[in-house]
């Protein structure tokens, strides 16, 4: 074996993505959203690829451990997650990430989420230079396509007026009726067979509305409600018992494992979360008080595919079950989720997946749903390729960015609509 | 890539290999006991090895299971693992493997120790095939050696005359100065600065003075006592009233969740275990009930070097430490933990292992402990050689063996020195 694999370079690169006017109970996403794109090169030339979150904060922890890996061989990642990188303590002491949506901040959680990029760009660049796909260096595959479901949205037809920021033809959702709509074309656009509806939006009731009117209209299609948080127990309940057996769970309707396992404790209906367990060290609480049923893994806060996989091993050995969470993300990122997805046995949930949202990619080829499932790709590593005219374009957007919309703050868009919004006290019902 | 992983054969050698006169609370070691080789094949000639145990029930699925796995990938190891592969119900409702000495029985644990053998020589030939070591297709190394401790048994200067076996030069250890004598030869040897003591052979007040003696002798060394479960609730806390800080833990003293959950309610001694949590279902109940303090794993129970790893990470989520548990193995399995081990961050505790009592390998050279470590080879696969003729020797004994030692029976062992010996009712002090 001549092969070389060490880590010779780490490029990171900042980018602007486009993304809807979508509804959620801190207020609306903005036009663009920041992504980091990681390219590893080894000494061969072998190039992998990584995504994660692209705020200031993740951004500015990715240099020095970007430093960290370069020398480094690409089958040498466990030892980079002990490495004790300084995080900027402003960044994360009772700092919340957009409006808490992305559940606790914690300066190991931060690493893990930078890391996580570095460790997919390695998988992929190991499996680029042995001819394997990422799943086989997870111990293979165990099922041939992985199934997401339709992220459903109350959104604006258009971003404010005035703002710069792309179209896009999904029209507006604000209402059952609407929401009914936009679940219709996702399904003749991707074949999706379950949906998931963002809530926290409008009074519980109208939601419920929602989630009813789905129901009719899809007889037999798993659905669930995801209010962020935005209930009270005593709403939350209220909600479980309206709804009972249409969905197939509630998604973090109150904020907290206290809150939810007060919750749990008090309905059938079960509890997903990606809020209150999104560390490792939450889970114990968690597990232990029965608050939550299953856990969406964002494979980025949970520091990469192997961390995945554990949590995926933890979660079966408490009776948990485990699905995806997703927020704005590329083609690089959902090929990641499908290839550790497919290796996980335990995986009785359609993930989420918010790619059809992002009308742009840094992929020579978007990935496709086919009848709400993408296929494991077999290719070496994730099996993409990067669009480095597409990578450059939205890099030049960053760039050229004044500063606005390099933290995503979902409060500060909706106050451009609406200039007395104030990010709302939870629970807001 | 031209390179053909795919498995053309799966060659299964059982084997009779020498042991000791070891004295625990159920019997005494045979004088052979039985393990399984297995040396998976690629297309390309390549080949890896595994081990794991080779009585009788382990051999029966053996066969069957590697029909399975000819023809797949070598990568291709995590569906394996969902196989329903039939097991013979006789041998694992309500059966005990050596008086119980391996903890539960299941039908889907028999498979596990089945499968970690393959799933061990699969990433061995994967490592062989693609230059890698094995601990980086596990993410990397975290440390260059591994610590293991000195295990101590109770023993008899040589087997009972007139039964075959191998003569050892270790002497007699059946009081605390014998202990003492064995753990400085131990130290002499191999520079192993902790003692694990097997007991629950002598009433608990012998082997608390020998523990004493030990601490008197080796002022500062970590010090564990294990029964096997051969005490009540109240003679385990007096031990560990009387023993208190000697001890780094005391490993089993009690037999069942139940009891383990009540010693640790009532003293400050962490409690170890490789008996009541020994597959991923009892771990839910024990460690919400705080019933053990450190999990020591036995990869074959757990169904290999990935799932060691997903063990590890739930035992890291829940605050419990994780160690490796070892009884009668080869250099092939030492080598197996040994990878793993170097991989998993909160290791605290040196690792149990039995091979120093082994005088026979089927390695052309044999691993060495310096100061009581293993180096962690990063040479590819496991970094170790087959010694084909040693392996045949010890085949020819098992051929020729007439089935009375092809299932380890540590009772009926003891029943040739002591006519009247039967299998000890729990607990026994």
């Amino acid at each position: 074996m001549t092969r070389d694999l060490t880590v010779t370079e780490v490029r990171l690169t900042p980018i602007l993505v486009a993304d809807p006017p979508l509804l959620n109970t801190q207020g609306v996403h903005q036009p663009y959203t920041p992504r980091l794109i990681v390219e590893v090169v080894t000494a061969d030339g072998v190039t992998g690829l990584g995504e994660t979150y692209g705020d200031t904060k993740y951004l500015e922890l990715a240099r020095p451990l970007a430093d960290r890996l370069t020398g480094r061989q690409i089958t040498d990642v466990n030892a980079l997650f002990g490495l004790d990188i300084a995080v900027n303590a402003s960044r994360v002491d009772g700092a919340v990430d957009v409006g808490g949506l992305r559940g606790v901040q914690t300066a190991d959680k931060l690493r893990l989420s930078v890391l996580s990029a570095f460790e997919v760009a390695c998988l992929d660049a190991l499996g680029r230079a042995l001819g394997l796909p990422v799943h086989a260096l997870l111990g293979g595959k165990v099922r041939d396509s992985v199934e997401y479901s339709a992220y459903l949205f109350h959104k604006w037809a258009a971003h404010p007026e005035g703002v710069p920021g792309e179209k896009d033809d999904w029209g507006a959702a604000l209402d059952p009726a609407g929401v009914v709509e936009q679940a219709r074309r996702f399904k003749e656009r991707h074949g999706f067979t379950s949906f998931k509806l963002k809530g926290g939006v409008f009074p519980p009731e109208q939601e419920i509305a929602a989630v009813r009117a789905l129901a009719e209209a899809f007889p037999g299609h798993p659905l669930r409600l995801d209010p962020n948080g935005a209930w009270s127990v005593e709403t939350s309940l209220r909600v479980a018992r309206e709804l009972g057996d249409l969905l197939e769970y509630l998604e973090d309707p109150a904020l907290g494992t206290p809150a939810m396992a007060e919750v749990a404790a008090r309905t059938d209906v079960p509890l997903a979360t990606n809020m209150c367990v999104t560390t490792f060290a939450e889970i114990a609480e968690a597990f232990t008080k029965g608050a939550v049923q299953v856990v969406l893994c964002d494979h980025h806060y949970w520091g990469g595919l192997r961390n995945t996989r554990q949590l995926a091993a933890i979660c079966s050995a408490f009776g948990v079950g485990v699905s995806m969470h997703s927020n704005t993300h590329l083609g690089v990122s959902l090929a990641a989720m499908t290839q550790v997805a497919a290796t996980v046995p335990d995986l009785h949930h359609a993930c989420d997946s918010h790619y059809p949202w992002q009308s742009e990619d840094v992929l020579t080829e978007r990935l496709a749903f086919d009848g709400g499932r993408i296929a494991v790709s077999d290719a070496p590593g994730l099996g993409v390729e990067l669009d480095r005219d597409e990578l450059a374009r939205l890099n030049r957007r960053w760039t050229e960015d004044d500063g606005a919309l390099r933290d995503r703050d979902d409060a500060a868009a909706m106050r451009v609509a609406e200039p007395d919004w104030v990010t709302p006290t939870m629970p807001r019902w």
